[in-house]
């Protein structure tokens, strides 16, 4: 067989989904999956300023029981959540909430993602007819098919969608989740491994004992975005053109925040954990649960970030004596000029505009069994 | 023996050829070489928006009967052709055209490649005498003196280079190309591999029959290029001073086009290559051959490329059932302002600017046999 | 056990230390370590523009004798030193000196490396009584525990630090440096090897015989640094905040050299090391030692880095016939607008300003075993 022809037709195939698109129970098994590659690794661990000595020093990894460098639970969210934009999001508006988000099996390098999501529920606005919010439940599994298969992550979110023909009349619904078994895995407690002579690797002020409720800690460092956003929002297979199409942004300024390519939502989730990872995650096993967590405001290319953690409760772990979990909730925030005004938490002729918080719980050491 | 000396002779040594030092069937044994390290095979795979699960998807790549991850063409090619630049083109004015670019053995993360040209021919001009045309052939292998030892690429290219010294008289000459043994490997096929199992990985309208002559296909997304590229640039060990030296050029804007720095070809070519990915290249099972290519526009930092593809042709693989020939020519272009006229494909206050065009011939699976 | 509060008490820890912080002998073992992935390694190796094939080419490196791909003296430089950054310099005006670099065993992919670092001195100021200068002695070991085990460089400098508290007084002190056995390896001489088979992967004209004491040598490529330089410093977890907190700068430019963030020298330090490696490292077995060096200048996001480098010695290796000891002073410069005076080694409006300089020692291959 042989055919030739000089092209009359023109075709532009529709990306993504739209609102009139999700229907109740619906299952996305996701495009391509994703090898993490130490590339990948590299540029999206340390970008954050993750002090964590799991994610940097393959010897203390071992040493812990883990099989070497361990993701961190940004990472994994990356990695895992950009699967899901161009079926779920790449016609978004924006991403609404986090929901119980959960850490399963360590991701290490090597290990191969692919992601499934359902649709749960469907809600329309009456103020904004083109827009409906579409609640949606992920799960992201490893080396699937291998000894290895597990379960690393399962989360639900919601997202406010754009309609495709704004004249389609489109009709709620609201299905209830699935109960996925995804808990944190934890390397076993080895009372002979003398783990002490590796605690100053890690930061010596934030075990389990050290993390009082009732404290707030600002973190000390931040951190300037710069238009490397870009970048990272491709290496990660994140399609939505709002991180990287500026041409699109200078068609119709107006139409989108600040004019501006908006920075991948994910990028300040890593970051805010990365910046909190001194005080706050140094001495963590791993990230349990994040129960809630939204986007307050838009970042972009020239911001800087800062992260501050609020300590809110603290309990024994279940099964384990040697590790507890922690109750907190994470904050970024950024500073933008505002002459205008005197605002009491920020210098003057500036203000303090809050972009994210995080609902997260995480299983710390105890420095009576570590150190 | 110890010697010493204070300094008092100064030497600036010569980088690359000048027209004047290419002869009839000299062989260039380039510098360098290069391992593909996952540093490398991650930067440049995922910058482009390549969705290619075997590019992305270690489980995937393995049950096809890859080793791992496959370098996608664009990766070979940028890799290849930049271990030429410092003898052949770092002192060129511009690439004017790519030729029977073949692709051979597969490339994985821990192959090495070294490359050589030999020059074909050289071409003076009456109108631009300082400047010449010069017609090399390359070609890539990897892990020489390996027992994976294989020929990975081949092509020729013509590029206009500039006289050392003006005052040298330059002849022309033309001697026939080597044939280079380059035919694109493809895995075996297995009917009972259950591959169809994996097809939800890849796009589900890209397959032979899905691609008909007669058809332009618009690839949806676009991609902004920031000055990413020159970190980019100097990490394929590209020498050329044209992207990466901003002072060379603020000495003299007049004499660079648009007073910048311009990107690498090899840098949307390969974009382009990725953004047609979706649609044309997600069931290739690789890259046959470019039969002509060239830049028609040089890209700057902040320009956003899209790319089209038109489907010329297709054939039956002379020897596979399970894959067909397809005949494609793959567009990059861009979006410069022009508030003077009106333009029939461009929103009114642009202009489109076509920078980039390929024949390209892929390798495409069957649904009928895979999915 | 489960206790909750809201917070009501806000914590900001210290990070790093203050002059007053320093005493003699104190050992700092310092946290992280870091583990060199591919990505890490590809990054920093060819930002730089290195171009020895011991760093790019896995059958170079392994037919001479080395385990594999080589990091560059630059690259090892870059991560051993950031290690020290929190505890050493997170509070610091500039770095003044590095004294004695010295290299030992090779680094590789894979390898993990961790530093301590030893307070020797301290100098405080008649002028400036809020800054002092602390002197220290670092030593990087790699893959501690394991049959690898290994120094692999080691080091002094002198930082000015500031006082954290301006009141309290500082005495001065200084105790003599460790001696820390600290010697390059090198791979065994072979003469059956047919390492000339591989001698057109490195550059012709840099043996030990070409490189001849009296001789300075203009680097002929620059770079342009971009804002890279923020992401790269934080992959490097170095956590001083002058290189990637922008709103901190904004807060009090005219605190700050030329009101911006400035670049990490570690980022100059290599890069001059990479521009001269096609004149003078690409047949360095490896770099000796770096006697004295200093940043004379800042260096900025769009600044053009050049280096040259003086031949002002050579010597014959104690044990070796193969290779040879040459001795150099490498400087970086970069060229800044000066519409005022003519200047002699720069362009009409330019001024050339030098930015670091180097004494370094490397043992380089002689052409006569070689070649």
């Amino acid at each position: 067989m042989s055919e030739a022809a000089t092209p009359t037709k023109t075709i532009r195939k529709k990306t993504g989904n739209f609102l009139e698109d999700f229907h109740p129970g619906q299952i996305f098994r996701h495009k391509g999956g994703k090898t993490i590659t130490e590339g990948l690794f590299t540029t999206f661990t340390e970008f954050a300023m993750t002090t964590h000595p799991l994610t940097k020093n393959a010897r203390y990894a071992r040493a812990y029981g883990f099989d070497g460098l361990v993701c961190s639970p940004g990472l994994v969210m990356l990695v895992a959540f950009s699967q899901t934009v161009e079926d779920i999001s790449e016609n978004a508006r924006a991403n609404l909430e986090y929901i119980d988000m959960k850490f399963g099996a360590p991701v290490y390098i090597g290990d191969t993602l692919e992601v499934e999501t359902k649709v749960l529920g469907l809600r329309t606005s009456s103020s904004r007819p083109n827009l409906g919010i579409v609640h949606v439940q992920s799960t992201a599994r490893k080396n699937i098919g291998d000894a290895t298969e597990a379960i690393v992550a399962t989360w639900q979110r919601k997202v406010q969608v754009y309609k495709g023909d704004d004249s389609v009349d489109v009709d709620g619904f609201e299905i209830p989740a699935d109960e996925i078994e995804c808990d944190l895995w934890l390397p076993p407690y080895d009372a002979n491994a003398k783990l002490g002579e590796l605690a100053h690797l890690s930061s010596g002020d934030s075990y389990f004992e050290d993390l009082e409720p009732g404290t707030r800690i600002e973190h000390s460092r931040g951190r300037t975005i710069t238009d490397e956003h870009i970048h990272m929002t491709a290496i990660l297979d994140n399609t939505s053109q709002v991180h990287c199409n500026q041409y699109m942004i200078d068609l119709d300024p107006k139409q989108y925040v600040g004019g501006q390519l908006i920075v991948f939502g994910g990028i300040p989730f890593t970051l805010c954990l990365g910046l909190s990872c001194p005080d706050i995650g140094d001495n963590a096993l791993g990230d349990l649960i994040y129960t809630t967590g939204r986007h307050t405001a838009p970042l972009q290319a020239g911001d800087t970030v800062f992260a501050a953690t609020e300590i809110l409760g603290r309990r024994d772990h279940p099964d384990r004596e040697d590790v507890g979990i922690v109750e907190t909730r994470l904050f970024g925030h950024k500073f933008v000029r505002d002459a205008e005004e005197t605002h009491e938490d920020a210098p003057e002729g500036w203000k303090k505009v809050q972009i994210f918080e995080l609902d997260r719980q995480l299983a710390v050491k105890r420095r009576s069994h570590y150190s």
